[in-house]
């Protein structure tokens, strides 16, 4: 009966930034030319004044888990005993991959919906021989972020490398690569850099480097030391995605427009305004206690699969919203906030999401989440004095 | 503070439908081949289609505007006399565009925000020698819609031919070109047709061709039996804009997959929504009497510019909404339905506007106007037994 726009609203991929769409119809371009060198390095260069960091930073053709596995068969050697904090689906990602080398994890588990302490991983620095810490700085499967100061500081007092997956987290929460040791970052471009996957990169700190120099791990294909020495004079080591690089450097171009911090108050606003909503329909978050602003999970009312809430998404309005991961498949959904996202989006998920309880009988009162998502709106952006007739 | 994505939300352009947008990214190809031939063919048929008429339709690469003169410049003589119905700034134009070329008007006249009953236009045709008869089915400027049902059937059954500039009506309202006697019906590509504008097309029935036959009137480029004759063979008379013929092929095929009465009935039902919001909002609309469904215009609050309304939709949202024209500048502010809206759009665009109320001192509970149009929805999607919970 009516028309259903297609809204890609998950936490990767997350809406594109038009022109950053736009500029992959630039993409007849060869690789092997001085077009695409001035491209490549100032899209690195780009990279590193976002990042805020000197190190050097790295594109992969890959999606992050491939940046992931660079950052483990690069930098680690075989039996390397390395400390793994886990809160959910990501962090069982790192256990996978550490495992799949020969390296010896000892993991730090949370309850999914609740970060690792920072202190319980700090407690665990004074391991002897630890080579690694592994962590995400937000862990998109269940909305929860970690310490990263916190664990990043403690663990630049060591011999061990933090690589932090910040996929999700980079655009989301402040990150001090230099400040905090954080020796590898990892993102990737279907996240809060507002363009299709394909493209991950890593930032790799001189203590980083030092672990490389002993790594006796095999990698071909995914050559840090090589692509880090070919980025210096703006080469790939092999054929580079053009198209996507394109977007990328224009959605970068926006990105320092708005500027980094900007783009993480717009996250963080739009989280807190999303907790306002759902608190107000009467919904529990699944991660209260540690919410990153990457993405906010939400559990189903009693008794409801997540999935009906997901589907009727969809089909009544279009909207593509991310269910749970594995055991959280059906018992969570989750609405993003990284990225390419303002309270327009916001305001319509809402009030979709009170008519979908309402289809499914349960008690709302229509508005009323919307209502509170203003009111965070109102608060953050219309002076006081102006709004007398507030609700 | 907040990202603000740029929404195109005017009655014209409006938004494009994402797969005909990226259509245009074919047109590298000639007009003189065998694939223009039948991309030019298949999207006059599929126009035919949509418009449930046998009568010659004819492309221009024009805006609405060229497709109004041309009704014009090939159908009349010098000093016919016809009769124009204006109830706004389109209206107006018909009248500017009748005495370019010399023709002698009647205008009936509606106050802004009235339409012109249909009776008036009856009483009207007994004019000795009337020729010619023009209307528009829906008149942007004022959201007004005329009775196109009773004055084309009243036309029919006299000499003179009716020119209906249904630019915004097409896609809004029920249009039975050859039940009710429209001689010529007038579209656009950037309204109910979802892609950008520079197209216009033209339906023109054999009585309309027969008036052509006398037509004395200077015209070159738009010359419809001219064109008409190579639409037959797939053929434009000039270098036709393949961009935007690509881009509504593509449109058509959606357009044709959902149903045009589908489309006419999303635009009523979300003007039905933004009617029930506004007057929660205690808002008034401005063509209260005989409200169409492509645009719904809405006055200022008391005391208030609508420029304000305007610009605050722009500066806090980045949403592109259409202020008054002519001397309804700054007096009213128009919400738009047709084409490419959906639910999801006019959820923001309620929310955003009672934050711009709250902004200025007005009176407001937050969530209120939402939970109005979401009313509208449940009434139309969601079984009443479902809604126990309903606020």
């Amino acid at each position: 009966m009516h028309i259903r726009k297609t809204r890609l609203l998950t936490p990767g991929p997350t809406p594109l930034y038009p022109p950053a769409l736009h500029a992959m119809m630039a993409a007849d371009i060869h690789h092997r030319t001085q077009d695409f060198v001035k491209l490549y390095k100032a899209t690195v260069n780009d990279l590193k004044e976002i990042l805020v960091t000197s190190h050097d930073v790295i594109p992969l053709v890959a999606s992050g888990t491939g940046a992931m596995e660079a950052s483990v068969s690069n930098l680690f050697r075989r039996g390397d005993k390395v400390l793994v904090v886990s809160a959910g689906k990501f962090g069982e990602r790192w256990v996978q991959i550490v495992k799949a080398y020969g390296l010896d994890p000892i993991v730090l588990k949370a309850e999914y919906g609740q970060a690792v302490p920072a202190s319980e991983v700090t407690a665990k620095l004074s391991e002897p021989g630890l080579r690694g810490v592994f962590l995400q700085a937000s862990e998109t499967s269940t909305g929860a972020a970690h310490d990263v100061e916190t664990i990043g500081r403690a663990v630049a007092q060591t011999d061990a490398i933090l690589v932090v997956d910040a996929i999700t987290g980079l655009g989301t929460m402040p990150l001090d690569i230099e400040g905090w040791g954080l020796d590898v970052v990892i993102g990737g471009s279907q996240k809060a850099f507002m363009i299709p996957p394909g493209l991950a990169f890593l930032s790799i700190s001189p203590k980083a480097w030092r672990h490389a120099e002993t790594c006796d791990l095999p990698h071909f294909y995914f050559d840090l030391k090589k692509e880090a020495q070919n980025a210096r004079e703006g080469q790939s080591s092999w054929t580079p995605s053009t198209a996507l690089l394109l977007s990328l450097n224009a959605a970068l171009l926006y990105v320092k427009s708005i500027g980094m911090e900007r783009l993480v108050e717009n996250a963080q606003l739009l989280a807190k305004a999303t907790h306002a909503a759902v608190a107000r329909l009467g919904l529990k978050l699944f991660a209260p206690d540690a919410p990153g602003a990457a993405v906010t999970a939400v559990c189903a009312p009693d008794g409801m699969d997540s999935g009906v809430i997901v589907r009727e998404f969809r089909d009544r309005f279009g909207s593509i919203i991310a269910n749970g991961q594995g055991s959280m498949k059906g018992k969570i959904f989750r609405i993003a906030h990284l990225g390419y996202f303002d309270f327009g989006d916001l305001f319509s998920v809402i009030a979709e999401l009170e008519l979908i309880l309402l289809a499914n009988g349960l008690p709302v009162t229509l508005g009323s989440g919307v209502a509170a998502a203003q009111q965070v709106y109102a608060e953050a952006a219309i002076p006081a004095g102006a709004r007398a007739g507030r609700a």
